[in-house]
């Protein structure tokens, strides 16, 4: 039986497909430092599991299309705190914000048209613009000026009759960088012009460094009618497996569009957006804690990399990524050894190949993806154990 | 800012633009019997509720993309007892139902090709493939002979150079009909002549009444390349919100794809896996009690209806719903007429009119679907208002 095309061309995880090799190294009883993925390590929130604890209704039922009420409007209290103002129907919950990055595809734009994308960005916009049956035309960023936001000049000819939306991760995976107020209002201004959508996807809105102030797509005057805003709870609590996003747009008539999308799978998981709801009353100090910690292990990653001969990389902003630019021709081979060969004491280190966050071919290549989502002392073992593992490699294969 | 076509073309909820008249009387404080959705009342099993409290993980952390391995492996139990033997990589764990056609349908299917589905239908499908950019071809079936599956000719009617697959919804939600093997044999061959998928719907497998046997598509020998079989813990359990489903094939090829899209929305939520595995241990006595608990309520909805004068509905075998053919015009007309104006000692009923649940234009205008789930006393009640809400519509509209 044949499968439809999209099935074979839809992109297999770039990160998966290394998986067995770390099967093997853990079979073999090796300990393996992930710096793969985005997983963080900080435990959830005590009172978001106590929801799971308290739940009690008798029937565990479906609930709107648009998300429980309750959540709808701790949603709104949340982004108020943030300095956006919204009314309860310019969000609906997501199931995480990969449902909310599909529907806003779907939303914007028809099958074959074109959304750009600035390039390294996170490897699966290509599975749901498979599943939207769109086209991600990238933009590409570059590692030696902190992957900053193109020219107009680039995006323009990029822009054409087919281009429905230009899309950004802010803050950044896998850049970890952090678009300004400045850089957000000169996207818009190119929005307006061409008449594209901006989806904006802030998944990592908490996660910004050194005072830096994270700017939403939806504190961008005017763009009303433009910005869309993919949001989920999985990184900012630790909730990742709860499955709970919102798409988030103030364009009215769009919102009623995506509503009868969301009703087409009926709800969001019920208990979930509970536990979830349940995290927006959390003390300001969580995320004081929260960022503390990760901008103090984003510092002993950065100068943990700038101490390596020959590897190039800028101190990301946000997010909880940084992307290095290694003195070696093949990341993924290196990965690749690292896992099936390279032991230090029993232990080695996982990392991201690159090239899969690149839709340019040949691109990436040399760079590797490092989450720092371990605590303090396994980052630093981790970090050892990647520098003596790099300088192995080089005199092996260089 | 000009929204996608298919924003613009998804259905709307052909049961939610009733909602406001639901709304309405509500606020007015009337009772309305709810006999319009698909929501049981049975309450979920403690046994399910329990997983909630006891969760106690310290990160609520990603699954796997094809689900929690224990609930795999459950699964593999579950459908074992079922007389269906399956190897864990035969299931991919989705989110519910809804995401597992969606699967089914874009693995099966490319943008544009045709799947065929008889009609009535669950109305969702039409939303599952719109996001999927495909087109259903409905091939309609009559209240009159039980919704009994079309002839191979009517079929091979509408095979095309663009059909790609067969969807049936086994047992049938709206229709109350079941397929039996020799059904399901005959259209086996008809896939196997055309090169056709056979997506079977079996979320209401449990639901068949009378000592009838439910039969699988997985059943059917030699037609391991081409069935796919979604399911759901929803309607089996009453846990609609706890969005657990599976798509099942033993086509090898198809299930790797699957795993492509899965992996693309990373997992299904972590808890409510948990949840529905605890469900595939529930003693026999479970679905015993359940199944007569809803034979009875059947029983009781089908003698009403039979009861009425004009009223047409042959028994249904299975699922919980009844779809009666009514001696009127508008079946939507009169949902609203009874919403709006009918009362008795303060109460009045809300049924789904069928026209949403036909792709053919004009077809099921006087019939209604009534869902059987409430208790009995209820029940009762509510057909009593039903017929004498009916007797008065009549009298005014007719």
């Amino acid at each position: 039986m044949k499968l439809s095309k999209r099935a074979l061309d839809i992109q297999a995880s770039p990160i998966r497909k290394l998986m067995p090799h770390a099967v093997k190294a853990k079979a073999d009883g090796v300990k393996i430092y992930h710096l793969n993925i985005g997983q963080p390590d900080i435990p959830t929130p005590p009172e978001m599991i106590e929801v799971y604890h308290q739940f009690d209704h008798k029937v565990l039922a479906y609930g709107p299309s648009q998300g429980l009420e309750v959540y709808q409007k701790s949603l709104v209290k949340y982004y108020a705190k943030q300095g956006i103002e919204l009314e309860v129907d310019d969000i609906i919950v997501t199931i995480a914000g990969s449902e909310a990055v599909t529907f806003a595809m779907m939303v914007a734009a028809n099958e074959g048209d074109e959304i750009i994308v600035p390039e390294p960005f996170y490897t699966n916009y290509n599975g749901f613009a498979t599943m939207a049956s769109i086209t991600i035309k990238p933009i590409t960023t570059y590692a030696e000026n902190g992957f900053a936001l193109p020219s107009d000049e680039e995006f323009e000819k990029l822009i054409g009759p087919k281009s429905r939306a230009i899309m950004l991760c802010n803050p950044g995976n896998p850049t970890g960088s952090v678009y300004s107020r400045e850089d957000l209002e000169r996207v818009a201004a190119l929005c307006k012009k061409h008449n594209l959508f901006l989806i904006s996807d802030e998944v990592y809105r908490e996660f910004v460094y050194d005072g830096l102030k994270h700017t939403s797509v939806l504190e961008i005057p005017g763009l009303e009618e433009h910005a869309i805003m993919v949001d989920s709870v999985s990184k900012r609590y630790s909730a990742c497996g709860a499955r709970i996003g919102c798409i988030v747009s103030r364009n009215k008539e769009l919102m009623a569009a995506t509503l009868k999308f969301a009703q087409a799978r009926l709800c969001p998981p019920t208990v979930d957006q509970l536990a979830a709801n349940a995290c927006v009353y959390l003390p300001d100090e969580f995320f004081e804690e929260l960022i503390e910690e990760y901008q103090s292990r984003r510092d002993l990653v950065y100068e943990e990399l700038m101490d390596i001969e020959g590897v190039v990389c800028k101190k990301p902003e946000g997010a909880f990524y940084v992307i290095a630019n290694l003195p070696i021709e093949d990341a993924e081979d290196f990965v690749i050894w690292m896992l099936d060969h390279y032991r230090l004491d029993n232990e080695t280190v996982m990392a991201a190949p690159c090239e899969g966050f690149y839709a340019t071919p040949g691109l990436g290549r040399n760079e590797l993806r490092l989450a720092y989502i371990l605590n303090k002392d396994d980052l630093k073992k981790a970090m050892h154990i990647f520098r003596e593992g790099l300088k192995e490699y080089k005199k092996i294969k260089g």
